[in-house]
């Protein structure tokens, strides 16, 4: 079913397991010449896959310095660009967009090469928080532009949308429907729903199960997804969304003195840091607080201010990854070298022999409880779906394709954030992708089964607290 | 080679993994007629090894209520009792083999069925540091008693022997040899020897790359050697023995109060506590603080105490565990359960497919700095060498026959520790089975490649002090 004609080019930079999963989605859905699309990439993987559809593939990496000289000459006004690239700074190539009138999306705020362990810089400098601080301050610039769309994969991406569906699924679960939902504008609007629910919580709670037929060797870090983007956001700082019911800081939490404040930071790596969480078929297990931009597009989009200006509600959010079981060993082998990355990098593809990524947000605090919404991607189902993808990528790619769909359905919103797309027309476009979509309430609490054996500081009059999450 | 020739009778408890690969070792190094050996064990596991050595196989587990009735009848003064099980108290089998004179050996300092996590128990009360007391309480009234020797593996056991052997290594490394070693039983002279080097530190440092041809499946619990054994342990507090050179107890350190205080415990789970140690294959990584006798046994044995009786001299003891990748994805879930058992065990045998066992001890804080000495012993070796073993098992099993053969030399002994025992003899009988046994320098410490993206606190002053090592 074609969702959309682009009469314009389509620059894709970067063509790993998102750019070339995301191809055999855009030629299905979006009616474009294929001579209209490139490929600007920084090495020769993915050129058979290229080949294999037709489409023009340029070997030559974006850098500081050349990148406008090599992007400008492939874009003219009303073009898109589609960043799917790691190295690539994107608030570089959301201002070259604006100035050329392109049409934009990423998937992250990426900066350029090294940028997330550049030791020269602060731990808050090398955030997320500061690195989406950089991306809205184009907020004001941009308005009446090319759309440009920031952070838009799965997550950060269709997670804002589940959260959206979750809340609304929550309102009519708990005898407050919600007959005509607020548009994705109104901030304010749903921040008063999430409020008047009681949310205090949401994680990003996502299980990969998939499995490989021959195990990680030592020295190897194997992922389902980009082990770049991986390792860099790992070794950034934990970040998360901080919500107005939080008693106290943690020991080692630290606030960033400047931007609107809706997260704080973690004086260590997100890929050292773990907590707990629950998926349905998972149950309780342990994620890392891997710091993402969603943990601060939530909280920040969530925040109800008063009158006077000052935060009257926001909650916490953040991301609790178990990613594949190889990627858990890469980690642990990783910390193990003090960060020193291993010689050899594996992105796992077909070698995979079962398993699904189990991607939802969880809600807490509100009077059900727990409540998971998310997708169920068995390989399986991915394969047959759709070529060049597993179950993690196409959870993305499917998300990519819908923020593509909606850039060209609405071209002049200038930079736009995740919460700010339309999550009804996102999912709709999503869903057929996402295998089972389901809600599921839990009365899983991070109080339940601790303290049995060992005596733990917890706090029992409010499950909900940071501290009894985090896995010490 | 015929070791040793046995007149009495063999009663072997449980035979799992251990029980099954030291059986044919037993039958080429002692000359044993077989209808002399019986086999007690809880489960059918096993039955089929029994039947290809013509042993009597025994179903009845061994409990708290029927021991006596059930072991008495099968041992005579002079007879051998060798408990390779689990669920089993030690302590128990032991005052029994002094009432009936035989001789004994385990490889671990067992309780009863559930005494790892009686949550009735305090954590000392369910330490090795409580139960090794429990065992050693047994030393002056079994003096001269048939010989009872108490954890005698790979580690506990081997690893004492290979701790001396270091010790004679560094002496002559850094010109000061010594031409006589004394005997096992001069604790004082060999506290001496690694006070005079400056060890401060010992780690049994082992790393674990046996890997198998499937995925480990949720939900189940894998590991080379006894899954039973290395959970019960693992929900132990973290154990060590605490070293005269450290400056501060940990923040959850505890003494316990009674007994050698040779050691101290830590108020979590050991499968909970990461510190960073070194193997010459692996290099710097992560190991799991799992208590083990041996982390007792070596600091108390290595005490030099001043004429008033205070201590003097103790070194910093510990095992830091890299289990096999398998093992540490199921002691992550095991933890994301709150140490809620998985409901699926599996040892790995024949599945695996590569892979060695690096068990070794690192001394450290000597004028070499750090050396490692011990076995690197593959998959495809142990194999070649034993049926019925791993390279796990196979350290294990062949200190088990030493200690058993000891025993049969040394009859009238009463409870001796590994460390009471000669190491020359049994690293004569071991070191054909080890694979290659080495000895290997290194600079590597603790500070090595730290605060490098995040600020750490650590004492730059003195690498090895605890704080250093501990993974927070
Ligand atoms: N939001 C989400 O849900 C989500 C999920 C997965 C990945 N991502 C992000 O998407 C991006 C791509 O992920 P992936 O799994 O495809 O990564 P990948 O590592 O498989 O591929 C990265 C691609 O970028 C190219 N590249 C590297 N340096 C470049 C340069 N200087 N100029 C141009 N291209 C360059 C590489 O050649 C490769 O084609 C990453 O930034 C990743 O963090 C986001
Ligand atoms: N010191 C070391 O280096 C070392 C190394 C490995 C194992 N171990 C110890 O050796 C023991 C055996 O290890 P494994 O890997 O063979 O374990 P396993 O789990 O493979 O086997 C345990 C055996 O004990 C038997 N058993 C269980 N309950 C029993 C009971 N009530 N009465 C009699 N038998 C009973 C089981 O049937 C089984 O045969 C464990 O205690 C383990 O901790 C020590």
């Amino acid at each position: 079913m074609i969702h959309a004609r682009f009469t314009g080019r389509l620059v894709m930079l970067g063509f790993g397991s998102i750019g070339q999963g995301v191809l055999p989605l855009i030629l299905r859905h979006i009616e474009i010449p294929r001579e209209a699309i490139t490929i600007v990439t920084a090495e020769e993987r993915g050129r058979e896959v290229a080949e294999e559809y037709g489409i023009r593939f340029v070997v030559e990496p974006a850098t500081r310095e050349n990148y406008r000289d090599l992007l400008s000459p492939l874009l003219r006004p009303g073009d898109f660009l589609l960043n799917l690239s790691v190295d690539v700074a994107s608030v570089a190539l959301m201002r070259l967009c604006q100035e050329l009138d392109v049409l934009y999306l990423d998937t992250v705020v990426e900066p350029w090469a090294g940028g997330y362990t550049d030791p020269s810089l602060t731990p808050s400098q090398r955030s997320n928080y500061a690195m989406r601080e950089a991306a809205i301050a184009l907020r004001e610039a941009t308005r009446g532009g090319p759309t440009s769309i920031t952070a838009h994969g799965a997550n950060p991406g269709l997670v804002s949308h589940f959260v959206k569906q979750a809340l609304l699924d929550i309102a009519r679960d708990t005898g407050a429907p919600i007959a005509a939902p607020p548009p994705a504008s109104d901030r304010a609007a749903w921040a008063r729903i999430a409020e008047g629910l009681g949310v205090k919580v949401i994680h990003i709670a996502e299980r990969d199960t998939q499995v490989a037929d021959h195990p990680k060797r030592p020295g190897e870090f194997v992922n389902t997804w980009s082990v770049d983007g991986f390792v860099g956001e790992g070794c950034q700082p934990a970040e998360l969304g901080w919500g107005t019911h939080e008693r106290a800081l943690p020991p080692d939490g630290q606030r960033h003195g400047f931007g609107c404040d809706a997260a704080i930071y973690l004086m260590r790596p997100g890929a050292s840091t773990r907590v707990r969480t629950w998926t349905p078929l998972e149950g309780p297990f342990h994620g890392f607080l891997i710091t993402h931009n969603e943990s601060i597009s939530l909280a920040d989009y969530y925040t109800r201010r008063d009158a006077d200006g000052s935060v009257a509600y926001r909650p916490t959010a953040h991301y609790a990854y178990h990613p594949c079981d190889d990627a858990v060993l890469s980690v642990h082998e990783l910390a193990g070298k003090n960060w020193q990355m291993q010689p050899e990098k594996r992105l796992m593809t077909d070698e995979i022999v079962s398993g699904m990524d189990e991607l939802g947000v969880l809600l807490m605090g509100h009077a059900r409880g727990a409540y998971w919404y998310g997708s169920r991607l068995t390989i399986e189902e991915a394969r047959k779906l759709v070529p060049h993808n597993n179950a993690t990528s196409l959870q993305v790619t499917v998300a990519v394709l819908a923020g593509v769909i909606w850039a060209m359905e609405n071209p002049r919103r200038g930079l736009v954030e995740a919460d700010e797309l339309d999550h009804d027309r996102i999912l709709e476009i999503c869903r057929p992708y996402l295998g089972q979509v389901v809600g599921v309430y839990s009365d899983w609490t991070p109080l339940q089964d601790r303290g049995q054996l060992f005596p733990e500081a917890l706090v029992t009059d409010d499950p909900w607290q940071f501290a009894n999450f985090r896995v010490t």
